[in-house]
């Protein structure tokens, strides 16, 4: 593997990782209803970091094989979106409408991890906790959602 | 050109777009003392959508090319730093700290323009706008700060 390589696609996922610590959940996201499969607040930079450190090992895999089009372009399109969630769900508070950004996500992340296995197994292999992890980060936003019909979004003055 | 992967690059930068609209700059962006280089409001929506257009293009072309590892992780780099950006300045008014993530979009842009001309000259002129772009979105960036010393942050209740 490049290390180079590796270390820009971690770059990358530092983009998303930012948002974590600029939009923290706060005193805002214990008030909301959660749904019983909730994780604990300590496994979400667990599992962001694990996540990050294996899908940069799997686009620096797959960065050198031929044929990796599709590959890349679904590892950008999860790098934008990811990027883009935590802003719109803890940052402006839309629990609903940070589905826009949560339905793209999970289908970029299918994406990468079909084309990803397609190029190369350990690749494809370093996506499937992602995979898991955006299944139940989708299942915890709908949930919210439906369990906090009537949160209101921040107002920005 | 694969219609498919330009639609593919074009959907990632859709997350940094809707970080636009998410975020729209408003009465306090009115607010702020603005250096003469300003390009007038029109101009933003403009050039953004130009952008995404000439990336998108960019990266459909390299992404069938041999070699292609480094562009295309530099293309990914930019797509999590240009979601990052807006959030931070806009959403937060992070005037100085928003530095962090347009300097590394600085540096990710260039190097797209770089190694994208190295694969295929049309990618590479094709970011060549874009770098044009962000370097006035840098100094304005800058110049706002020095001209905004006193201008806190957003406080999130």
């Amino acid at each position: 593997m490049d290390t180079t390589l590796f270390f820009l696609f971690l770059i990358a996922c530092s983009a998303a990782g930012a948002t974590g610590a600029a939009f923290p959940p706060g005193a805002w996201y214990d008030t909301l209803r959660k749904p019983w499969f909730t994780p604990p607040d300590w496994a979400f930079p667990v599992a962001w970091t694990t996540i990050y450190l294996l899908i940069s090992f799997a686009g620096a895999r797959v960065a050198v094989v031929e044929g990796n089009a599709y590959a890349l372009a679904f590892w950008a399109v999860q790098a934008g979106f990811s990027t883009l969630w935590t802003p719109l769900f803890f940052g402006l508070r839309l629990i609903r409408n940070s589905l826009f950004a949560m339905a793209p996500l999970w289908l970029a992340v299918l994406g990468c991890t079909v084309t990803h296995f397609q190029l190369d197994f350990w690749a494809g292999l370093a996506f499937v906790p992602y995979l898991a992890w955006v299944t139940v980060a989708a299942a915890l936003n709908v949930a919210m959602w439906r369990l906090n019909p009537d949160v209101p979004p921040l107002r920005r003055s």
